[in-house]
């Protein structure tokens, strides 16, 4: 029998419990033994839920139980999670998190802590939710070069730019009914603005090269600036728009950043829709690899949590390897990485722009009146802003196409 | 250092040198140590390849030297296969294979004889080529209790299906396209008449549900009935036909089949295109997830078995457990699996049918004239049989949308 305790009866440590309670036989059979949770830490009370009188309001009952040795960490943010996490590993214990802030920025360290106290630091469900990603990087692309991951990494935005698509709809209407519908925050800037996206890719990127990736260092921009009129352009060239977080390694040096970007019906990204996420992986052997799935939700995600509490219970006193040093993996200059876009500038200005860029493509929608719209050769970002320094731009979009 | 025999330089055994050459320095950090392939048994000789003086017609000599703990078994079929493979093991060497007709056939035996002996008997590469799927099972969805695996898992068939949609031409001009471009065999069989898809779901269904599946026991269709005007059909009803390999566990019983399906839009499966394979998991806590990639061909192949070869140097002596016991699953019947049936008939029989199923929905299309054709209600073989029994059929496909 392996003892758990969870901290944070939130969504995913509630789901936690629920999918150890619904599949309890079948991971037996799959971990070789019974796993059952025992403590529970949460601030508030829960009366009536099933795991009432589990709960504690003091982490020490966790801590200090030896006969947990898998702790459950579900609360989220860094602070206390990271002293909880750190104290658990500390006194020998396994830690499985979803926590993404956390892993993002201090993934490395308790890796290495883990390492030292010969105890586990698993985190499969901080990306992708209930995609297997984590493990498929860690344990079986192993024979791959990473040459380039591009991930759709968030349910929230994707649903909102999926509505915008199909609806026709704008932006803040969207918005609304994403939150209307429970699929936004009240406060949805960390999705929006893609700041969940970066800590994800900056996690996903430290493992395929086994350094450390900062998420400050990754340039995020949100889809608060995507219009229906984008949606229509995309239409009109069989694209897209995606929030895309992604990694690339070019002449040795890693590019990473956050962003829409227009993808084209040839990669499979193009039809993940509504709240799925999907991850591309690019190896220099296996070429294109795709990991698809629900990257959010109660249940998906603690069922990820729990596969990695059932490897821990595989591997009790027996570190599992995790590649990602705490050496900082220095960046390339987004700036100076080429890549087509996609730009709006007011109709009467075509000539104007033809004159500058005599190679660029148009782009053509019958449901938008008054502008000129085209696609620029491949350029750095510097050389698109010389470039367009004397134009009015309406918008501009990154051209993804395979 | 890790030394490794390989038994069959053909395209798999000779990617699997590749790879571990091409990629040698980051496949030693994974694996904590190098690897190098010490011998190579195969009965020709190559002369003026890399390889040449690794060979040696003498299996004996793999065998026998101590020094080679990691066997790489890629010759297909199960004689001599078969052999090798157990004398390996017993010789306390860990094998890895690509090779889907021995892991059918004999997987469970060989994970209990490698058990016994205390090494490793891997096999990611037998499914799906370089697309991570059987970890993932063994591994990553152990939270779950799998509800349906549905899999695109032959390649030749998906470009030939997928040539046949796009271009609007019939089954033989494509299959001789195929052969001619090296995508299809001269004797096409196994691929076309679902023979391989159907050795793939056997080992997929045996790992979801920890029991042998003989894959004798999966009713077997293949792609070679299919129309240039099923595909017109398929267009109206907004999907597209592939060669679907499956099972499905209702009320305790697992089904299991290969035969051409439609897949509707709404199905992440719909959008993998040409010797793209893709593999469909519900499981009953994370819901669909998929895993996408090249599912045949020499590099994304031996990717997977050099990924096992990685994993068994970092578990010497130590034996990783995969769940799938020798007893027998018994598979429920599928002519009592309940599904519509799109079928096709002579135009002058349309008010024949119309009495018989007065629920069936009519499909029309412009392209195909002459003929009646229509989705049934849902129904079990038998029921559809009785149903149908004085019509002249031109031809039924089985409906799998979501």
């Amino acid at each position: 029998m392996v003892n758990v305790g969870i901290i944070g009866y939130g969504t995913v440590g509630s789901g936690v419990f629920e999918v150890l309670n619904t599949n309890s036989k079948s991971i037996a059979v799959k971990a070789g033994e019974e796993i059952k949770v025992k403590r529970i830490c949460d601030l508030r009370d829960f009366p009536g839920d099933a795991a009432e009188k589990l709960i504690t309001h003091d982490f020490n009952d966790i801590l200090n139980d030896d006969e947990i040795t898998i702790v459950v960490e579900t609360m989220g943010g860094t602070k206390p999670a990271y002293d909880f996490v750190k104290a658990s590993i500390e006194a020998g214990k396994s830690v499985c998190t979803s926590n993404k802030e956390l892993v993002a920025k201090f993934g490395a360290g308790l890796i290495k802590l883990a390492e030292k106290h010969n105890v586990n630091f698993l985190f499969e469900a901080s990306v992708g939710g209930g995609i297997p990603i984590i493990r498929p990087l860690n344990y079986a692309l192993t024979a791959e070069e990473i040459l380039e991951i591009k991930g759709i990494l968030n349910g929230t935005t994707n649903f909102i730019l999926t509505k915008m698509n199909d609806e026709g709809l704008d932006y803040e209407t969207v918005l609304k009914e994403a939150q209307d519908m429970g699929y936004a925050e009240k406060n949805p800037t960390a999705d929006v603005e893609g700041f969940d996206t970066c800590r994800k890719i900056a996690i996903l990127t430290s493992l395929a090269y086994g350094k450390q990736v900062d998420f400050e260092d990754i340039r995020t921009e949100g889809i608060t600036k995507i219009t229906k009129e984008d949606m229509e352009y995309a239409k009109a060239l069989n694209a897209s728009i995606k929030l895309i977080g992604e990694s690339k390694k070019e002449n040795g040096t890693v590019y990473a950043r956050v962003a829409p970007a227009l993808i084209d019906r040839e990669q499979p990204l193009y039809s993940v829709h509504d709240v799925f996420n999907a991850i591309f992986v690019k190896g220099n052997m296996v070429d294109d690899v795709m990991f698809y799935g629900r990257g959010a939700g109660k249940l998906p995600t603690a069922s990820a949590v729990v596969a990695d509490v059932i490897d821990a219970a595989k591997h009790k006193n027996k570190h599992i390897p995790i590649i990602w040093e705490e050496d900082k993996l220095e960046l390339g200059d987004i700036r100076e990485y080429k890549q087509k876009f996609f730009v709006r500038v007011p109709a009467d200005m075509k000539e104007a722009v033809k004159q500058k860029m005599p190679e660029l493509e148009e782009v053509k929608t019958e449901k938008v009146k008054g502008e000129f719209a085209f696609i620029t050769p491949v350029l750095t970002e510097n050389e698109f802003e010389e470039a367009v320094k004397d134009l009015k731009i309406i918008n501009r979009i990154i051209v993804n196409f395979k």
